[in-house]
């Protein structure tokens, strides 16, 4: 079973501590991007890691020991900070911010720069498979109901560019513990990768 | 067509750089575990904020223009520095080090931490699909002849825990420009992920 420890912060507290850590981690995204892009020299690289290890001692000087998990406030706020696709404290996450229509589409647009690269200039196809997965898995789950990948199955129309993109998912159907979603990635063109998936409800959280 | 260049480096330029910007690259990496798993407060985090923004301008003050790409030498040694997965000069990247075994197997032994989560304390299931999505188009590939994912299919056995993992694929069969491959991830359990894809030469690439 996994862990979603619920904790005493009332929505004052979370948006408190969003305050301190999102701006943090927006900081540590410019310098991902600058680390990959960078052509300075010896000197100015080696100056730039004594800040950042001085900057990371800093942070390690109180931390969680493992990984962030998902916590929920006393009031049922969801922080699932640490996501890979969507955390706003993950310096990985582009993040996606997702939206849902009233009929049950989920979406978000957003940016991927140097970070997200395999063949040169183009998102890497595993990476379209990640934010793929991520939305159908989100429109597949409700916080009653959690759904986790099943089977999923991403169809490569032609290689996606860096830059302003949009992904969108919606239901098919569901059948009991399964749900079948679909979506896809898209440029300002049109239509890159498509994907279709079942998502399962794992045991534990039957009722 | 996508853009490798050809630089004028030999192998020891390239190992010299190699130098200067792999252990940048590796602190990064240290500090996007730390701004994730931080718990210090408000001033630890903006006098690391302040460090943090010091060293992405000293970085930027030269710069690419667009993202990294792959390069080449002047040996042909190819330079795939920015790769989401496997790029040395990519703090997003774990990265991983696939080998090739005499029967053409392809395999990398590797370490997933916080910045890759999903379900609380395990791997996000997309992160799952983009590094099986690298290792099967590794083995579909190869530099006379690259091939980028047409279709892949992912199968979740169970979800995957955060830690030590490992990946392998193998060219199942080819067929003109098309290669089939399959793989799967696994931690010390066994099996947690399965994957099959067809990979297809670009046009571009073709004779």
């Amino acid at each position: 079973m996994l862990d979603f420890p619920v904790e005493d912060l009332s929505a004052e507290d979370v948006a408190r501590l969003r305050g301190i850590y999102e701006p943090l981690t927006r900081s540590v995204r410019e310098l991902i991007d600058a680390t990959i892009r960078t052509e300075a020299g010896e000197d100015a690289v080696a100056a730039a890691r004594r800040e950042i290890e001085a900057a990371t001692a800093r942070l390690r000087s109180r931390q969680l020991d493992g990984a962030f998990g998902v916590r929920h406030g006393s009031e049922g706020d969801a922080m699932p900070w640490g996501n890979v696709v969507i955390g706003v404290r993950n310096p990985v996450a582009p993040p996606l911010t997702f939206t849902k229509t009233p009929d049950g589409l989920v979406r978000a647009d957003f940016h991927l720069g140097a970070a997200y690269e395999g063949p040169p200039g183009h998102v890497h196809g595993g990476v379209a498979a990640l934010i793929l997965d991520h939305a159908l898995g989100e429109v597949a789950s409700s916080s009653a109901s959690p759904r986790l990948t099943g089977t999923i199955t991403l169809r490569y129309r032609r290689i996606t560019p860096l830059g302003a993109l949009h992904v969108e998912a919606s239901m098919v159907r569901t059948e009991g513990v399964k749900a079948y979603a679909a979506g896809h990635l898209a440029d300002a063109e049109g239509v890159t990768v498509e994907a279709e998936g079942v998502f399962i409800q794992p045991r534990w959280a039957r009722d």
